[in-house]
């Protein structure tokens, strides 16, 4: 039997939701910054060899002055402008779900949902993500671009596990019901 | 010296930060419930004398039958319409920030603000909660009221605690940093 590879949401919002303050302003993250603490994330990033990523989260990325990671996995930027693939990363501009849906039929580990709210809230609509590892951030940002939109479907959820660390994040992992 | 009394918000949430879907209903608490099991709830009672709730909380607890609780405490209901008050009930209708300011020099135990979430928004915005528990239900609703409005000032938070249920309930108490 083939388990179905799963759609995993790995990201950090404030206690009220937030991914970013305006302008995409992500510096509240530095508020857990601690050297040799990652979260889990190397870990996690072992379990998965697809990604999906929004293509304001990509160019987001590459505005900082870094290289966009993951270059060793395959990674799907999801936008509306077509543009030739580079290495492992294409450009996908066609339906969203379609391509969730096909590469869940295909073998492999499982796939990575890099954000952003965008790119989130229409997996959520649509009935995609699997997991959820939300780690919350020790402050009310007030404002801000929102992880979850308005007007998306009910979705039970099972607690895995929850990880208290020293600055202050909470690392909760939930699966679909 | 005097230890300045506290004002706690001790409320419950979705993932997705809704105390409640459209037109007030919070069936979604029925997924955490379980025999002999408060959730800290008559221990966290003990540390306050003082309730402050806003009117439309209120009325929501008497149109469900109930009687509101709390009637040992001294309780000041938010509201733009004057009334006599009941016992220990007072209807407070003139600024919350110089009710909450006075009975913080006031000595007492702590202070509970029990919601709405028009209250405790009034509260964010004029600094005026000390700590907050809020216990995140394992679903996401999708759609409703927020605990959280828009712009509201930032707030650091130190974590206090995180504790984990075997519902799949998870209570953070942070304190104002």
């Amino acid at each position: 039997m083939i388990v179905e590879r799963k759609l995993i949401l790995y990201i950090a919002m404030s206690l009220d939701g937030y991914i970013a303050k305006p302008n995409d302003d992500i510096g509240f993250l530095s508020l857990v910054e601690k050297e040799n603490e990652d979260y889990g994330y190397a870990d996690f990033l072992k379990t998965i060899d697809t990604v999906i990523v929004g293509r304001k989260s990509f160019e987001k990325v590459l505005s900082m002055g870094f290289a966009y990671p993951h270059s060793d996995k395959e990674v799907y930027i999801i936008t509306r402008t077509p543009k030739p693939s580079i290495g492992s990363f294409q450009f996908y501009t066609k339906d969203l779900s379609e391509l969730v849906l096909g590469l869940k039929k295909q073998e492999g580990k499982d796939i990575y949902c890099d954000g952003g709210a965008e790119i989130v809230n229409l997996l959520l609509k649509n009935n995609l993500i699997d997991e959820l590892y939300i780690s919350i951030i020790p402050i009310l940002l007030g404002e801000g671009i929102s992880l979850f939109n308005n007007n998306l479907p009910e979705m039970q959820l099972d607690l895995i596990s929850s990880k208290t660390y020293d600055k202050g994040l909470v690392q909760l992992h939930y699966a679909k019901k």
